[in-house]
């Protein structure tokens, strides 16, 4: 299941709601990372080592779309899948809906390089890149 | 001025910084609504009056690119302009520097929906659009 | 189970990490909030039920003791139990520990006054004081 | 006035509000921090520099009560004063109101440990515990 898609149930928290009725924008990035965080743990490298072991995944682009409203309460599952994109560089692509109905609620990506722990990039190691599913073909 | 650049100056918090060291990223989308916010205000037209008159600007897409760190207490600069992207729609485009030496740190837009209080896709009143600075020009 | 004790358990988040290396002091409010939502539907009564029948919680005071650490990803086990504190109040009591070890993360409790939507005092209604286990016993 | 009272104005951002169309709770724990971090400011010693001298403030207990509403775009003014509680901790007391107004939003404080980086408590030095008015008299 090393790149297959994780699912990952959450509910809307009172705080993260805003006077409009539904949830405040930035709460689908936050909502984002717990997919990823949740998407290690399920290919069997939690993001907690990937940082002890000396890898770090600055974001360095996010794109959302939103696509639904969610209040509080709502039950949501957040699908995410991951791959290496060029030889340095993660992205992770998401839809969030709602868990009953399948309603859209946010679909997005985040981009993500690879540092070491002084934030300078640094090419992935194997065990890293492999857990991803391997580096993509070479456009020839 | 209606319809130009509105600089707006914050100071990163401690509740907006992680792990890491730097501000987590989905702050950046909070940063960009205070300057939407200062942006409404500078042309004459407070966002709080925007919603008392009926006109509510539901976010649809976000996109944000990360181009630098920025730390706790750090202060920074967050440039927003808008502009009414086809009929119904508002875009506002902003970049985030530090406010000394003008380092970037964040670059991004978000589109939004006209809606009135129920949510519904509305056509926006001219006062809103003139104060936008105009429907943009018909393509022929 | 009325007026038993609920455990929630939640995971800390990246977003809620800040430079210091453990979860940012207001995110125990959030987290205490997420406790109170689990409690009400545990005893039958849900708290978006709670408000659609007229009935709002706004907190007046809030109390926390910092106990120990939690860092990103770390299991955390949110234990609340709510009581009417007077006539019109009620008071959430939680304590929140490691999943794992038990040990102590934060203790605090909230206090929350009874209003109407448009925010004014009421006297809480009967099918609100019962699932919270009743009024207390009057001083004699 | 290294130990009087510093002001500090923020505004209610569009993030802080929730369904209830005041400020979600915990951000009063957040505007409590920006109170800190100007009166650090103030008193001559910026918070950075106290972290980079060495000195970390973890807080261990924070008490807030909930006085009055405020709303988005709403300015207020946080006021906040600061000094030695015994030997090793720190306290700060800080209300907030409208500025506009008076009309109190929060009063609260918050009791902070001196560690070192490791998160070990120490003594505090003493050009810190200058800067904080000194240590407070001896009970006799």
């Amino acid at each position: 299941m090393a790149n297959g898609e994780t699912v990952t149930t959450i509910r809307v928290r009172y705080s993260e709601t805003d006077q409009m009725g539904t949830f405040y924008n930035a709460r689908a990035l936050e909502w984002l990372e717990c997919g990823r965080n949740e998407h290690f743990r399920t290919i069997g490298l939690p993001y907690t080592e990937v940082e002890s072991r000396g890898v770090f995944l600055p974001i360095i682009e996010a794109h959302i779309r939103y696509r639904g409203r969610a209040r509080y309460d709502d039950e949501l599952q957040v699908v995410t899948r991951a791959a290496m994109s060029g030889n340095a560089r993660v992205r992770f692509d998401a839809r969030i809906c709602h868990r009953a109905s399948g309603a859209p609620v946010v679909e997005g990506y985040t981009i993500h390089a690879c540092t070491g722990g002084s934030g300078r990039p640094i090419r992935p190691p194997d065990w890293f890149v492999d857990a991803l599913g391997g580096r993509p073909p070479r456009a020839s």
